[in-house]
């Protein structure tokens, strides 16, 4: 734990939240207020998703990404910038004949996930490595091989620095082959996600066994979602991890009380703290990551 | 270790092999064949697929395994009668427009993937509890849970016992949904299956989280593909589990030397004995898993 | 993580420490105002050494223990109270000739370690369960088996509920050695210490492996020591354990910052909390740990 | 798996097992004919007790170990020689006075531990890492850090490879400790023993978490006793270690048939080469452990 702690606030995500709670931003500028809130509340990086104004939901309008980047680079904060690239790759199908694609379906190449990491250059961008069930019904997140590959040859072209999403111990074994391939560069960054239905489940000693899975050298961060949230900062900690809080994957700081982006920010800054860790600041964050700084 | 271990023999599978190895059986006569002699070498089950006769690929076609399942049953052996129902869920996408379909694609749901369950009433068919990428490509496995639950419900009515197929961690927290919603009469039964690229790569701290993550009174059994399989034997037993071998996941007893099933059988029964513990006849392994034996 | 968790302050020990802190308690008075702050910050139960007070050395006087509980039960809080009875197992040997046992030994029987525990009768008091080296030298902390089994059955007679102290593995499968023999009454409470040298690392993974090895039924509390803590407080309910702090383990707040015991159980509630998790008052351990109020 | 496995055979120890199985070697000329046919039968090394010709009993008699040593030398066959160095730890403690020590009691310093490494030089000796009870009773070996840094330093004065004989978590930390001090030249070589009550019990998860304990560069060796010695040889490579047998630790090839030292080691290897590994030659061996020939 001498390692400084990387906290990242996901702001937003593209679930379907915003009729959950108030406190989920919605346009570019309550995106980007909050990012600066979050940023002033001590978080080191901001995870970022737009969404479509009018609906709310998740989009990938790079009008939209923009104006958020645009107003947190122009602000007093200076919080690493971290563009989710895993919008296109929802499949919906029809369970009586799996052939039939259904409404929600968005379905995008490898490439075409990635126009707003190409004009705007974050200093990072997600990558998610792997197909799986999302939550009940028939919803699909795809995100094959060869989508993959190019993908990350396409990410490391431009600069960017590549956050695997890992959603279970697949995709944990393939960002693996994507750092061996030389797809990805020094020192990798995996977010090994818990708790999301179907993923990795939360558990502590799957965690340590992924950990344990990791290539020397690598950089981590866990999240787990929902009311674990804010308990999974201290395991990731206490693992040695860096750690992730937020509205994407949590909307509560206990039960029945709704939480902002800034005060959930706050509790993880408090938790590593109480853990004797420090949080690093955004140059420090930059550092670890050997982040190229853009924009 | 006091409990008996069942050895389950998986024939033949669906995998591109048969042109790897003479010994992979195609034709039901040969799948047959190879069962009966997996039991006399000491199998306690067999894994069945079934193969077009012409191609030698993979196929759903209930006559063959209708021809199969005969030959074992009039034969003079008695092993635990094991028939995949994973066929049938195969989507391959075009990486650079994900929403097109291409060859290989044999994609149909949950009911239409257990005809020759229904009427051929094995003591155990398999159900894989997910969806995830099939090696490299785009091929993935499709298997939501939607598709999942309709599936689960007509094996529970036919009073068949479903062998929970586990690829990765969050097919297992599915698994763990279906057994917690009544779908799955006890004692639940997983095949936890380790190093299909990708899903769980073959980790000996990821099979003691994974075991840790069962419900009490759970069955469970595990297998590696590859050069690992037969030392997957031994860990699996090591951890409680039961074992699984074959030419589905292993063509070689090692290094340049091809296998037969029984063979490999032979050598499964070996190391379950050298580690102290004794194979499950048949009949015990009915008793273990509380199968209704049919037919 | 639905239960509530038990927060125990340790006051004092027995360690060289009167020296390093000024706020290490060493008179009755001093030790039982400690415990009635602590209380006051919220801790469930407190853990009681004594020392002499000429020489702040750790003591075994009766009379001693009985004025720090006396003060402590007249007092307007009621911690569970929990008094060590592993005092008078320190051996000391010339390394030249290990027969030889220098200054420093106070070795006595099992029974002879409880005199205090049958006249005042706490609701809790431990039972160390092993032998091992304790620190560099030459110092062995010495309990064997058949000292062991002789204080469990005479505490067992009082009424009295043992804290197994749990040094290392050896030492938990011993104290489930003792509980399958009718020693232990239900639910056994083992205490897993961690870090204290030559036992039992502080290490997260082995921490879960000791949590998988306990009996069915049984409760646990976990500490580590020095600056691992107060994070040791969120490892231990991130896996499901009840928590201890206090000077006996640790005098720091932080870096540089000399704690009290109020301080360090103030902390130990707010990482608790920070968790999602709840403190058990006085009363709720009680009921967790089946325990019978005395005196 | 890609390393050589080392397969030691412990051919006689010091328990009390001459009267169990007439199997068990007592003359010089007996245990070395043991040492030769266990090398035969595939063993890397042997690992060497001598005892009491007239008793039985475990023996420190120099002249002893020079025969054996002497008929294994000139033999046809060249097994690493690793002799213990452990006994001279036991102390016997009267329950109702600890104080007091009984017949029994064997316990000389560390250096005193030693005269037939430094007259015979072998390529290995034991140094036995902590204190811990030993069985039921009041059985104490004692080996305090005080005692083992003095044996270590002379250990590497003589040029002998110190195997570590790691009892419990405390005993690792206290190698790694060692290693750290520089008083263990590179590659540290470390036994885990597992099920010696009391200290860590035979479990894998245990196992897996002392190896993620070890330093990078280490190697290590793991043993089980009584009816879990081979499955033992199988968990152990497949965590990545070596392996011992023989009839120090088990006396059985399974229940009710008594072993030879023999017939351990071609289980063993039988073990280890159905795992798909391979058994080291002597030579391999000494390749692996840095090894000094001598004699």
């Amino acid at each position: 734990m001498t390692k400084k702690t990387i906290v990242t606030c996901a702001l937003t995500g593209a679930g379907d939240t915003t009729g959950k709670s108030e406190f989920v931003p919605v346009s570019p500028e309550q995106i980007a207020d909050d990012a600066i809130a979050a940023a002033r509340a001590g978080a080191s990086a901001v995870h970022i998703h737009v969404r479509n104004i009018a609906t709310g939901q998740g989009s990938r309008d790079v009008g939209l990404y923009r104006e958020v980047v645009r107003i947190v680079r122009e602000s007093d904060v200076d919080p690493v910038i971290n563009l989710t690239a895993g919008m296109g790759g929802d499949l919906v199908v029809d369970p009586q004949d799996p052939t039939k694609q259904l409404e929600g379906t968005d379905l995008v190449s490898g490439i075409d996930r990635l126009p707003h990491v190409e004009e705007l250059l974050p200093e990072i961008c997600t990558i998610d490595c792997g197909t799986l069930n999302f939550g009940e019904g028939s919803n699909i997140y795809v995100s094959t091989p060869d989508m993959l590959r190019e993908g990350a040859a396409k990410i490391q072209e431009l600069g960017v620095k590549p956050e695997m999403e890992i959603f279970d111990t697949g995709n944990l074994w393939f960002g693996n082959v994507l750092v061996r391939e030389g797809l990805i560069d020094p020192p990798p960054l995996y977010q090994l996600c818990m708790g999301i239905p179907y993923g990795a489940p939360v558990d502590a000693g799957l965690l340590q066994a992924m950990v344990n899975m990791l290539p020397d050298g690598a950089e981590w961060t866990s999240f787990a979602i929902g009311r674990n949230q804010l308990p999974w900062v201290a395991q990731s900690v206490l693992l040695g991890g860096h750690v992730r809080v937020g509205l994407e994957d949590n909307l509560y700081l206990r039960k029945g009380v709704k939480a902002t982006n800034a005060e959930l920010t706050e509790r993880a800054v408090d938790i590593v703290e109480s853990l004797g860790a420090q949080v690093a600041t955004p140059d420090e964050a930059r550092d670890i990551l050997g982040l190229n700084k853009k924009g």
